[in-house]
């Protein structure tokens, strides 16, 4: 008999609760699955294998209470924490997907997925031209990169020479934002909290670099921007931003990518100094990945598995081993312990 | 013997240090001037007699103290506080220029105004094919109708059936904002501060009111715009636009104008819900009028002094009377207590 165990959400969290607590939100089921046994129909085309799954922030906001309205729907109680998954097809009822091939899905951490009929039409096939290795698709070329290049191009707008300025630099759609942003031409800063990840900082090409637990970045910024900030680059919010917003040029851009810094945090941070948006024109703008990348899939997927396989766009994992890990993987990328981008290995290819 | 009195600066103010002193940072200065006399050179071309003065907030961060950095220069002190002005020509070394013409210029609060060479090419001679009254190019046509222009077109990108909030929306900027999105198509919902301000909000055609003071902003957006708020033209900054944020749509902008509740606030209020603009892809824009302006100038004087002359652009003033008013006149301003724009007779026409 083989087993069939998820990490399965198990109780609703407020967003001013704090962490998740491993057991009491979440935590590991283990089920027992008799895999021989297990049938595809035309109800359920599909049984997947799960090999490699994303591990993103954004899944916090998803283990909400359902009372509190966002832009992503809750997870239902018992449910399996679905999140994007690499997996072989070992059982197939349709010919276009061959049992031994890879596909991504939103299928999870679980070790194996039924398909349902009515989500097979997100079931993608990889394509592999340059032969990258398959964790890359939920890696390199996963959302948080399509995050760094849609809120780089679109929001944005880059103009070579300009100064940018990228928080949390270090994590999964930081270290693609600035080194896109290097090879447009623009002087890149970034910050990150430790040694280790501002070293990976300086190899992969930032112009200049912060530890923001060594040196406050308020004194970092105008020290490192002597021409001031075109662009930021947020991934933190918080008290970061309003000391952003004090070190910006005439028309600066601020991509509002994400508020890591306030997800979890009790005691939200206030903003002081908005008013610099109307004296120095500044243009502040959010967005959802997934509602650019249908305007930019086709230049991403032209452009970026090139930059990747010329070696051109460095990427840092940071893997987590079995699906026993991925709580702790979850919790670490909370509370911004991982470095590079997190994701689990469930299953040898 | 006659006079050239003027409003000086005579003492910068701190951006915190609350409302600026009639008398201990400025106030009417008694200068004789003999008119018969002066002359006019090539070095001042040109004499002006002040007619109409506007009023505007914006001077309370020009009295600021140099130290401070702001988008407009400040003042040197024992300046006449310069302001833009409807002027008659009164002497002339140039032959463009008639005495007895009419001319926009930024002379200010003083009653006569020796026009020095360099700024020769800022007097603007009115033309005026509709025979609007004086008055109204320092109002109706004015720098704050220009504002609410050029905001709501560049910034706002407004479409049919939208939902728009307009926050001190009986202002120079808001009455205006509010009837050219009313002429777009727009759902158009304001607030002020008073009763009187709220009547005339319905006269000239806003949808839906409230009286901030009466009923919180919190419980009045969500009321009031049953669809939500598409665009927001914030005027005051604030708990308000902390409120919007709680209340806008997805894909929202914000016309980030001004923040006048805050210019004065020696405890500035600080922002709580700025994770919206990431959740809800929205959009917050400042802009400064005069830079906008160039791109809109010719559309503008097209279109509104028809509008103004069909009698489609309601316009209150708020006329302060003669120069020694201007100093209650712009405490009025930076206090909320005007209604409608407000603006100074110098002298009669
Ligand atoms: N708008 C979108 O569509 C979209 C899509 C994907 C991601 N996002 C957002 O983008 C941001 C970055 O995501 P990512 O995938 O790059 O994250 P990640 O790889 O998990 O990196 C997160 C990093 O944030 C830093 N951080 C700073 N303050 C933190 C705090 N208080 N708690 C936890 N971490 C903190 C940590 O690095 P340091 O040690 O350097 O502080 C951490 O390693 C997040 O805000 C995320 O929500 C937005
Ligand atoms: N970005 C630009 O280029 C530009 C250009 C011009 C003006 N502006 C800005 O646009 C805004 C409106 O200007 P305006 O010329 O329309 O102003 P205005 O005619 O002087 O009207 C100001 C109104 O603001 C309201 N207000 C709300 N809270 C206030 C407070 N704490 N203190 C004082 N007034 C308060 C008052 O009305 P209630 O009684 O209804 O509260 C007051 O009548 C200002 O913020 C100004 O700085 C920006």
């Amino acid at each position: 008999m083989s087993s069939n165990n998820g990490i399965i959400l198990k109780k609703h969290i407020d967003p001013v609760e704090g962490y998740p607590k491993v057991g009491e939100h979440f935590g590991l089921e283990e089920r027992p699955f008799n895999l021989e046994a297990a049938k595809v129909d035309e109800e359920h085309p599909l049984l997947l294998r799960n090999i490699y799954t994303s591990i993103d922030p954004y899944i916090r906001n998803r283990m909400r209470n359902p009372k509190h309205k966002s832009y992503l729907p809750p997870l239902d109680l018992g449910q399996v924490i679905p999140n994007l998954t690499i997996a072989e097809v070992v059982k197939s009822a349709v010919p276009e997907y061959k049992t031994g091939s890879h596909v991504i899905f939103m299928s999870g951490w679980e070790e194996y997925t039924f398909v349902p009929k009515d989500a097979m039409k997100v079931v993608q096939v990889i394509s592999n031209p340059y032969n990258l290795p398959l964790m890359t698709f939920v890696g390199a070329l996963g959302m948080p990169s399509q995050t760094a290049y849609v809120g780089l191009k679109h929001v944005g707008k880059p103009k070579a020479g300009e100064t940018i300025y990228i928080s949390a630099a270090s994590g999964a759609v930081g270290q693609v934002a600035g080194q896109l942003a290097k090879s447009m031409g623009l002087y890149v800063v970034g910050s990150a909290g430790s040694d280790e990840k501002i070293a990976y900082l300086k190899e992969i090409g930032y112009d200049a670099v912060f530890n923001y637990k060594n040196e406050s970045v308020h004194d970092a910024l105008p020290r490192l921007c002597p021409k001031g900030i075109d662009i930021y680059f947020d991934n933190v919010g918080g008290e970061t931003l309003d000391a952003v917003l004090l070190n910006v040029n005439f028309y600066a851009r601020i991509i509002f990518c994400g508020a890591i810094s306030q997800y979890n945090n009790p005691n939200p941070y206030r903003l002081k100094n908005y008013t610099e948006i109307v004296l120095k024109s500044i243009t502040i703008e959010g967005f959802i990945v997934m509602n650019l990348i249908p305007l930019y899939q086709e230049e991403y997927f032209r452009e970026m598995p090139k930059l990747i396989a010329e070696g051109k766009l460095k990427y840092k994992y940071d893997v987590y081993k079995g699906l026993g890990s991925i709580p702790e993987g979850l919790l670490g990328v909370l509370q911004g312990k991982n470095f590079g981008k997190a994701l689990a290995k469930i299953a040898d290819e």
